[in-house]
Protein backbone atom coordinates (compact mmCIF):
# COMPACT_ATOMS: atom_id res chain seq x y z
CA UNK A 1 0.00 0.00 0.00
CA UNK A 2 1.04 3.62 -0.62
CA UNK A 3 -0.31 6.65 0.54
CA UNK A 4 0.35 9.98 -1.18
CA UNK A 5 0.64 13.01 1.62
CA UNK A 6 -0.27 16.17 1.07
CA UNK A 7 0.96 19.21 3.10
CA UNK A 8 0.23 22.64 3.03
CA UNK A 9 3.01 24.44 4.53
CA UNK A 10 4.79 24.36 8.19
CA UNK A 11 3.01 25.49 11.43
CA UNK A 12 -0.78 25.60 12.42
CA UNK A 13 -1.32 29.50 12.30
CA UNK A 14 -0.38 29.24 8.31
CA UNK A 15 0.52 25.71 7.27
CA UNK A 16 0.29 22.31 8.25
CA UNK A 17 0.16 20.94 11.36
CA UNK A 18 3.54 20.00 12.36
CA UNK A 19 2.65 17.33 15.36
CA UNK A 20 -0.08 16.28 13.27
CA UNK A 21 2.34 15.49 10.34
CA UNK A 22 5.02 14.36 11.95
CA UNK A 23 2.44 11.55 14.31
CA UNK A 24 1.18 10.52 11.21
CA UNK A 25 4.17 9.88 8.63
CA UNK A 26 5.71 7.94 12.12
CA UNK A 27 2.01 6.04 12.13
CA UNK A 28 2.41 5.24 8.74
CA UNK A 29 5.87 3.97 8.96
CA UNK A 30 5.33 1.70 12.12
CA UNK A 31 2.23 -0.08 10.64
CA UNK A 32 4.56 -0.66 7.03
CA UNK A 33 2.84 1.81 4.87
CA UNK A 34 4.82 3.43 2.17
CA UNK A 35 4.22 7.19 1.00
CA UNK A 36 5.50 10.24 -0.34
CA UNK A 37 5.19 13.98 0.11
CA UNK A 38 3.27 16.46 -1.54
CA UNK A 39 2.94 20.36 -1.69
CA UNK A 40 1.89 23.11 -3.66
CA UNK A 41 5.00 25.20 -5.29
CA UNK A 42 3.06 28.57 -5.05
CA UNK A 43 3.50 31.21 -2.09
CA UNK A 44 1.43 31.11 1.04
CA UNK A 45 -1.36 32.95 1.92
CA UNK A 46 -0.59 34.35 5.17
CA UNK A 47 2.94 34.06 7.03
CA UNK A 48 1.88 33.81 11.14
CA UNK A 49 4.50 34.74 13.78
CA UNK A 50 3.16 31.48 15.98
CA UNK A 51 4.93 33.54 19.18
CA UNK A 52 2.81 36.69 18.83
CA UNK A 53 0.41 35.43 16.28
CA UNK A 54 1.46 38.71 14.49
CA UNK A 55 1.06 38.75 10.33
CA UNK A 56 4.69 39.07 8.80
CA UNK A 57 4.95 40.72 5.42
CA UNK A 58 6.97 38.22 3.46
CA UNK A 59 5.47 35.43 1.74
CA UNK A 60 6.70 31.90 2.18
CA UNK A 61 6.60 29.43 -0.36
CA UNK A 62 4.27 26.49 0.67
CA UNK A 63 7.07 23.16 -1.04
CA UNK A 64 9.92 25.06 0.20
CA UNK A 65 8.20 25.54 4.20
CA UNK A 66 6.50 22.43 4.50
CA UNK A 67 9.47 20.62 3.04
CA UNK A 68 11.09 21.23 6.33
CA UNK A 69 9.38 18.91 8.06
CA UNK A 70 9.98 15.94 6.26
CA UNK A 71 13.44 17.06 5.55
CA UNK A 72 13.36 17.85 1.80
CA UNK A 73 11.74 14.06 0.88
CA UNK A 74 8.77 15.93 -0.98
CA UNK A 75 7.88 16.58 -4.30
CA UNK A 76 5.72 19.40 -6.30
CA UNK A 77 1.40 18.80 -5.87
CA UNK A 78 1.74 18.78 -9.93
CA UNK A 79 3.78 15.53 -9.59
CA UNK A 80 1.15 13.46 -8.01
CA UNK A 81 0.45 10.86 -10.24
CA UNK A 82 -2.88 9.65 -8.28
CA UNK A 83 -2.44 6.08 -10.44
CA UNK A 84 0.42 5.14 -8.58
CA UNK A 85 -1.25 5.72 -5.01
CA UNK A 86 -3.78 3.84 -3.13
CA UNK A 87 -4.90 6.37 -1.34
CA UNK A 88 -4.71 9.95 0.48
CA UNK A 89 -3.86 11.18 3.82
CA UNK A 90 -4.25 14.93 4.53
CA UNK A 91 -3.09 16.76 7.82
CA UNK A 92 -4.87 19.81 9.31
CA UNK A 93 -3.71 23.06 10.01
CA UNK A 94 -4.82 26.78 8.91
CA UNK A 95 -3.04 25.86 5.53
CA UNK A 96 -5.95 23.38 4.54
CA UNK A 97 -8.45 26.40 5.46
CA UNK A 98 -5.90 29.12 3.98
CA UNK A 99 -3.64 27.29 0.93
CA UNK A 100 -5.61 24.40 -0.10
CA UNK A 101 -8.87 26.26 0.58
CA UNK A 102 -10.18 29.96 1.30
CA UNK A 103 -12.24 28.55 3.92
CA UNK A 104 -10.62 30.53 6.52
CA UNK A 105 -11.57 33.86 4.40
CA UNK A 106 -15.33 32.94 3.24
CA UNK A 107 -16.27 30.78 6.13
CA UNK A 108 -19.44 28.48 4.54
CA UNK A 109 -19.10 30.35 0.51
CA UNK A 110 -15.42 28.44 0.83
CA UNK A 111 -14.10 27.23 -2.35
CA UNK A 112 -11.07 24.47 -2.83
CA UNK A 113 -8.49 25.09 -4.68
CA UNK A 114 -8.53 23.89 -8.20
CA UNK A 115 -5.56 21.69 -8.24
CA UNK A 116 -6.24 19.93 -4.49
CA UNK A 117 -9.50 19.31 -5.63
CA UNK A 118 -8.58 17.94 -8.90
CA UNK A 119 -6.69 16.04 -6.89
CA UNK A 120 -9.32 14.72 -4.01
CA UNK A 121 -11.46 14.25 -7.03
CA UNK A 122 -9.08 11.51 -8.05
CA UNK A 123 -8.99 9.77 -4.87
CA UNK A 124 -12.64 9.15 -4.93
CA UNK A 125 -13.22 5.28 -3.97
CA UNK A 126 -9.64 4.70 -2.85
CA UNK A 127 -9.10 4.96 1.13
CA UNK A 128 -8.58 8.58 2.31
CA UNK A 129 -7.95 9.79 5.79
CA UNK A 130 -8.62 13.92 6.50
CA UNK A 131 -7.36 15.40 10.11
CA UNK A 132 -8.49 18.07 12.14
CA UNK A 133 -9.73 21.32 9.68
CA UNK A 134 -9.36 19.34 6.65
CA UNK A 135 -12.80 17.04 6.59
CA UNK A 136 -14.35 20.62 6.18
CA UNK A 137 -12.93 19.93 2.31
CA UNK A 138 -14.74 16.32 2.34
CA UNK A 139 -18.25 17.51 1.36
CA UNK A 140 -17.47 19.75 -1.32
CA UNK A 141 -16.13 16.46 -3.51
CA UNK A 142 -18.15 13.36 -1.74
CA UNK A 143 -21.93 13.04 -1.60
CA UNK A 144 -23.50 12.31 2.09
CA UNK A 145 -20.12 11.87 3.02
CA UNK A 146 -19.73 11.56 6.95
CA UNK A 147 -16.79 12.90 8.37
CA UNK A 148 -16.09 15.10 11.92
CA UNK A 149 -14.06 18.25 12.97
CA UNK A 150 -14.56 17.43 16.33
CA UNK A 151 -17.78 19.11 17.99
CA UNK A 152 -17.35 22.81 16.68
CA UNK A 153 -21.22 23.26 15.71
CA UNK A 154 -20.63 26.52 13.31
CA UNK A 155 -18.18 23.98 11.56
CA UNK A 156 -20.33 20.96 11.66
CA UNK A 157 -23.43 22.99 9.69
CA UNK A 158 -20.93 24.90 7.16
CA UNK A 159 -20.62 20.52 6.58
CA UNK A 160 -23.86 19.71 6.53
CA UNK A 161 -25.29 22.46 4.71
CA UNK A 162 -23.07 21.29 2.01
CA UNK A 163 -24.33 18.08 2.38
CA UNK A 164 -22.09 16.18 4.39
CA UNK A 165 -22.97 14.42 7.95
CA UNK A 166 -20.83 16.11 10.75
CA UNK A 167 -20.60 13.08 13.51
CA UNK A 168 -19.22 14.56 17.15
CA UNK A 169 -16.10 12.47 17.90
CA UNK A 170 -13.47 12.98 20.71
CA UNK A 171 -9.41 13.47 19.88
CA UNK A 172 -8.64 10.08 20.48
CA UNK A 173 -11.02 8.67 17.78
CA UNK A 174 -11.82 8.42 14.41
CA UNK A 175 -15.06 8.69 12.28
CA UNK A 176 -15.25 6.32 9.54
CA UNK A 177 -17.65 6.22 5.89
CA UNK A 178 -17.13 2.55 4.98
CA UNK A 179 -19.47 3.72 1.81
CA UNK A 180 -17.21 6.65 0.69
CA UNK A 181 -13.94 5.17 2.34
CA UNK A 182 -13.05 7.72 4.19
CA UNK A 183 -11.94 8.64 7.52
CA UNK A 184 -11.32 11.31 9.84
CA UNK A 185 -10.28 12.36 13.25
CA UNK A 186 -10.64 15.57 15.06
CA UNK A 187 -6.51 16.03 15.78
CA UNK A 188 -6.03 19.39 17.20
CA UNK A 189 -9.45 20.68 17.14
CA UNK A 190 -10.26 18.78 19.98
CA UNK A 191 -6.98 18.43 22.21
CA UNK A 192 -3.77 19.90 23.03
CA UNK A 193 -2.67 16.39 23.98
CA UNK A 194 -0.25 14.78 21.85
CA UNK A 195 -1.08 11.69 22.84
CA UNK A 196 -4.65 11.48 22.28
CA UNK A 197 -3.87 13.22 18.97
CA UNK A 198 -1.80 10.48 18.57
CA UNK A 199 -4.17 7.65 19.27
CA UNK A 200 -7.00 9.28 16.68
CA UNK A 201 -4.15 9.29 13.78
CA UNK A 202 -2.99 5.29 15.01
CA UNK A 203 -6.53 4.37 14.75
CA UNK A 204 -7.00 6.41 11.42
CA UNK A 205 -3.64 4.55 9.24
CA UNK A 206 -4.72 1.44 10.76
CA UNK A 207 -8.33 1.96 9.02
CA UNK A 208 -6.96 2.84 6.11
CA UNK A 209 -5.47 -0.48 5.36
CA UNK A 210 -9.17 -2.34 5.37
CA UNK A 211 -11.34 0.33 4.69
CA UNK B 1 9.34 16.07 37.25
CA UNK B 2 9.37 19.08 34.65
CA UNK B 3 11.63 19.01 31.94
CA UNK B 4 13.15 22.31 30.53
CA UNK B 5 13.21 21.45 26.27
CA UNK B 6 15.84 24.03 24.40
CA UNK B 7 14.99 24.47 20.88
CA UNK B 8 16.91 25.70 18.08
CA UNK B 9 14.32 26.46 15.18
CA UNK B 10 12.46 24.68 13.07
CA UNK B 11 13.70 22.19 9.96
CA UNK B 12 16.82 20.20 10.30
CA UNK B 13 19.07 21.90 8.04
CA UNK B 14 19.15 25.73 9.54
CA UNK B 15 16.86 24.76 13.49
CA UNK B 16 15.74 21.98 15.32
CA UNK B 17 15.07 18.59 13.72
CA UNK B 18 10.98 18.88 14.02
CA UNK B 19 10.36 15.11 13.96
CA UNK B 20 12.62 14.94 17.01
CA UNK B 21 11.23 17.51 18.73
CA UNK B 22 7.47 16.40 18.08
CA UNK B 23 8.23 12.47 18.84
CA UNK B 24 10.06 14.16 22.39
CA UNK B 25 7.62 16.05 23.29
CA UNK B 26 5.06 13.43 22.70
CA UNK B 27 6.90 10.60 24.79
CA UNK B 28 7.34 13.50 27.57
CA UNK B 29 3.44 13.58 27.75
CA UNK B 30 2.98 9.76 27.22
CA UNK B 31 5.33 9.52 30.53
CA UNK B 32 3.61 11.78 32.20
CA UNK B 33 6.64 14.60 32.53
CA UNK B 34 6.07 17.88 32.52
CA UNK B 35 7.66 20.33 30.31
CA UNK B 36 8.38 23.90 28.96
CA UNK B 37 9.55 24.49 25.92
CA UNK B 38 12.38 27.53 25.17
CA UNK B 39 14.72 29.02 22.71
CA UNK B 40 16.45 31.92 22.53
CA UNK B 41 14.92 35.44 20.78
CA UNK B 42 17.75 36.05 18.36
CA UNK B 43 18.56 35.80 14.74
CA UNK B 44 19.62 32.33 12.72
CA UNK B 45 22.64 32.58 11.14
CA UNK B 46 21.67 30.69 8.97
CA UNK B 47 18.29 29.99 6.48
CA UNK B 48 18.08 26.96 4.35
CA UNK B 49 15.80 26.18 1.54
CA UNK B 50 14.80 22.44 2.84
CA UNK B 51 13.24 21.80 -0.79
CA UNK B 52 16.48 22.72 -2.67
CA UNK B 53 19.17 23.65 0.00
CA UNK B 54 19.89 27.23 -1.11
CA UNK B 55 20.78 29.69 1.41
CA UNK B 56 17.95 32.60 1.95
CA UNK B 57 19.11 35.82 2.38
CA UNK B 58 15.95 37.00 4.75
CA UNK B 59 17.20 35.95 8.17
CA UNK B 60 14.87 34.75 10.88
CA UNK B 61 14.25 34.87 14.59
CA UNK B 62 15.28 31.49 16.66
CA UNK B 63 12.22 32.00 19.36
CA UNK B 64 9.53 32.84 16.31
CA UNK B 65 10.64 29.44 14.27
CA UNK B 66 10.72 27.29 16.91
CA UNK B 67 7.13 28.37 18.28
CA UNK B 68 6.03 26.65 14.82
CA UNK B 69 6.32 23.39 16.38
CA UNK B 70 4.94 24.15 19.63
CA UNK B 71 1.91 26.28 18.48
CA UNK B 72 3.47 28.89 20.24
CA UNK B 73 3.91 27.71 23.60
CA UNK B 74 7.49 28.60 24.10
CA UNK B 75 9.62 31.24 26.74
CA UNK B 76 12.37 32.64 25.79
CA UNK B 77 15.56 31.41 26.36
CA UNK B 78 16.50 34.31 29.17
CA UNK B 79 13.30 32.98 31.22
CA UNK B 80 14.48 29.78 32.01
CA UNK B 81 15.18 29.30 35.96
CA UNK B 82 16.77 26.04 36.16
CA UNK B 83 15.49 25.83 39.94
CA UNK B 84 12.28 25.08 38.90
CA UNK B 85 13.20 22.51 36.46
CA UNK B 86 14.38 18.94 37.00
CA UNK B 87 16.05 17.94 34.09
CA UNK B 88 17.03 19.36 30.05
CA UNK B 89 16.26 17.85 26.96
CA UNK B 90 18.26 19.21 23.71
CA UNK B 91 16.77 17.52 20.81
CA UNK B 92 18.91 17.65 17.44
CA UNK B 93 18.90 19.33 14.29
CA UNK B 94 21.56 21.98 12.50
CA UNK B 95 20.47 24.65 14.71
CA UNK B 96 22.54 23.14 17.45
CA UNK B 97 25.47 23.40 15.33
CA UNK B 98 25.01 26.68 13.97
CA UNK B 99 22.35 28.69 16.72
CA UNK B 100 23.32 27.11 20.17
CA UNK B 101 26.82 26.90 19.05
CA UNK B 102 29.47 27.33 16.22
CA UNK B 103 30.34 23.86 15.08
CA UNK B 104 29.17 23.99 12.00
CA UNK B 105 31.63 26.62 11.11
CA UNK B 106 34.56 25.79 13.28
CA UNK B 107 34.55 22.25 13.45
CA UNK B 108 36.64 21.41 16.33
CA UNK B 109 37.69 24.16 17.56
CA UNK B 110 33.98 25.31 18.27
CA UNK B 111 32.09 26.96 20.96
CA UNK B 112 29.03 27.08 22.56
CA UNK B 113 26.61 30.11 22.54
CA UNK B 114 27.32 31.80 25.97
CA UNK B 115 23.41 32.14 27.04
CA UNK B 116 23.04 28.46 26.03
CA UNK B 117 26.22 27.22 27.97
CA UNK B 118 25.52 28.75 31.31
CA UNK B 119 22.26 26.80 30.65
CA UNK B 120 23.88 23.56 30.50
CA UNK B 121 25.94 23.92 33.37
CA UNK B 122 23.03 24.94 35.41
CA UNK B 123 21.70 21.42 34.92
CA UNK B 124 24.97 19.96 35.94
CA UNK B 125 23.79 17.30 38.18
CA UNK B 126 20.29 16.97 37.04
CA UNK B 127 19.36 14.41 34.36
CA UNK B 128 19.72 15.53 30.41
CA UNK B 129 18.88 14.30 27.35
CA UNK B 130 20.75 15.14 24.47
CA UNK B 131 19.85 13.70 21.29
CA UNK B 132 21.78 13.47 17.61
CA UNK B 133 23.82 16.07 17.22
CA UNK B 134 23.42 17.44 20.28
CA UNK B 135 25.85 15.64 22.56
CA UNK B 136 28.53 17.22 20.22
CA UNK B 137 28.23 20.20 22.97
CA UNK B 138 28.72 18.00 26.43
CA UNK B 139 31.99 17.47 26.80
CA UNK B 140 32.48 21.34 27.24
CA UNK B 141 30.70 21.59 30.13
CA UNK B 142 30.68 17.78 31.90
CA UNK B 143 34.19 16.03 32.24
CA UNK B 144 34.58 12.87 31.16
CA UNK B 145 31.33 12.37 29.99
CA UNK B 146 30.34 9.38 27.85
CA UNK B 147 27.76 10.19 25.40
CA UNK B 148 26.86 9.16 21.35
CA UNK B 149 26.55 10.94 18.12
CA UNK B 150 26.23 7.26 16.55
CA UNK B 151 29.23 6.58 14.66
CA UNK B 152 30.83 9.15 12.60
CA UNK B 153 34.08 8.92 13.55
CA UNK B 154 35.12 12.82 12.62
CA UNK B 155 32.43 13.84 15.32
CA UNK B 156 33.80 10.99 17.95
CA UNK B 157 37.08 12.48 17.36
CA UNK B 158 36.21 15.64 18.39
CA UNK B 159 34.25 14.69 21.27
CA UNK B 160 37.33 12.59 22.56
CA UNK B 161 39.49 15.41 21.74
CA UNK B 162 37.30 17.95 24.05
CA UNK B 163 38.02 15.02 27.07
CA UNK B 164 34.54 13.19 26.29
CA UNK B 165 34.39 9.45 25.71
CA UNK B 166 32.48 8.79 22.38
CA UNK B 167 30.52 4.94 22.55
CA UNK B 168 28.57 3.92 18.95
CA UNK B 169 25.26 3.80 19.24
CA UNK B 170 22.29 3.02 17.09
CA UNK B 171 19.67 5.20 16.67
CA UNK B 172 16.93 2.61 18.48
CA UNK B 173 19.18 2.88 21.57
CA UNK B 174 20.87 5.18 23.99
CA UNK B 175 24.38 5.66 25.91
CA UNK B 176 24.01 6.47 29.53
CA UNK B 177 26.19 7.97 31.67
CA UNK B 178 25.31 7.15 35.70
CA UNK B 179 27.52 9.56 37.22
CA UNK B 180 27.27 12.72 34.73
CA UNK B 181 22.94 11.65 35.00
CA UNK B 182 23.69 11.80 31.25
CA UNK B 183 21.49 10.16 28.31
CA UNK B 184 22.07 10.25 24.93
CA UNK B 185 20.75 8.91 21.47
CA UNK B 186 21.91 9.37 17.87
CA UNK B 187 18.35 10.14 16.25
CA UNK B 188 18.87 11.19 12.50
CA UNK B 189 22.52 10.61 12.81
CA UNK B 190 22.54 7.03 12.42
CA UNK B 191 18.67 6.76 10.31
CA UNK B 192 15.71 8.16 8.29
CA UNK B 193 13.30 6.35 10.20
CA UNK B 194 10.97 7.85 12.48
CA UNK B 195 10.35 4.57 14.07
CA UNK B 196 13.69 4.05 15.05
CA UNK B 197 14.18 7.68 16.33
CA UNK B 198 10.92 7.33 18.87
CA UNK B 199 12.40 4.27 20.19
CA UNK B 200 15.90 5.81 20.97
CA UNK B 201 13.77 9.39 21.73
CA UNK B 202 11.17 6.61 23.93
CA UNK B 203 14.14 4.89 26.27
CA UNK B 204 15.69 8.19 26.75
CA UNK B 205 12.64 9.64 28.11
CA UNK B 206 12.51 6.83 30.29
CA UNK B 207 15.69 6.83 31.48
CA UNK B 208 15.32 10.47 32.38
CA UNK B 209 12.90 9.42 35.49
CA UNK B 210 14.91 6.84 36.86
CA UNK B 211 18.68 7.72 36.21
Amino acid sequence: MKIAVVLSGCGVFDGSEINEVVLSLFELEKQSINYEVFAQDKNQKHVINHYNQSSDNFTRNILFESSRIVRGNIKKLSELNYNTFDGLLIPGGFGVAKNLSNLAFKNGHFTIDIEFKKIMTNFIGKPSGYLCIAPMLIPHVYRNAKCTIGNDPEMAKIINNLGGIHVNCSANDIVIDEKNRLITTPGYMMTNSRVEVHLGIEKLVSKLKNI
